[in-house]
């Protein structure tokens, strides 16, 4: 018995350890981390994509929201972390001409950090799939897909997102 | 000389109170203050109303916030202020199929006070128009119009938006 409370202890710390490790989402194939906490970065902007029925929210770590208030986004200054969180649209219950997130899809992030990232355009590009945050990608070549797509905005510092009009504070 | 010198202090300051006092958004006419800062709240949904071709983003104070994150919100706490900014769509220069933010209409706000607003079914309402931020309406009767329109989800507390899905923190 003495044995066993000695051992409880750190028993105990160990789970308590162990749960944490599996709450959080692993990281992206090509190595970036999961960006903890993006749910309370501030607001950049929004966007309804009416080609595969999904909207979106581009929200932005303090770096970034300093840029985005100021005009400063070509280039965004290294630091910057964009966020855009999808979901799949749907009708709004209580008003049917209204359009408003469904079902959550993933939440995809561009990291800027010019000397880091030089091989992908300055940029860490990264997803994580469904409520569950699974990282997307099966290697480290996971940017190409998404350069590939940006390819348009390249004149943009490779950001589609234009950062929505606001009153100054 | 010297009456000049002593009196240019005080008249530096008055005029930066001044500058500040023009600076500052006029309350809406039912005296409801104008919420300073609304543009760094964090996240709670989005909408794009296609009956009028305006996009949203729906934002909370910290009182909101967790609320809305912990599925609290029928009714919303004391406390919790609601903001909805709206845009005029417009369609994304480098991704036509997609509508994003135009020109700034308003932000027009909900503030919980369940014995300060009794009158006004536990809401205060107030909407502040355009980059100049003016205060709408011509007299202390203006949460009538908004309640007139908010009545269909008077079973929600009153309120349109739900919550969008987020994957927790």
């Amino acid at each position: 018995m003495k044995n066993i409370a000695l051992w409880g202890i750190p028993l105990f710390l160990l789970l308590q350890l162990t749960g944490n490790a599996a709450d959080k989402p692993k990281p992206s194939p090509n190595g970036i981390e999961f960006p903890a906490g993006y749910q309370n970065w501030k607001l950049i902007s929004m966007s309804h994509r009416v080609d595969n029925n999904t909207v979106r929210v581009i929200l932005g770590n303090d770096t970034a929201i300093k840029a985005s208030r100021s005009g400063k986004t070509n280039p965004w200054p290294d630091g910057s972390i964009l966020g855009k969180i999808v979901w799949k649209q749907a009708a709004a219950v209580d008003w049917k001409k209204a359009i408003v997130p469904g079902k959550f899809v993933h939440a995809e992030f561009m990291f800027k950090n010019s000397k880091k990232y030089a091989k992908t355009v300055g940029w860490g590009w990264a997803r994580w799939k469904g409520l569950d945050q699974k990282p997307y990608g099966k290697d480290d070549k996971v940017a190409s897909e998404c350069i590939a797509c940006h390819t348009p905005v390249k004149k943009n510092d490779w950001v589609f997102t234009k950062p929505a009009v606001l009153p100054k504070p």
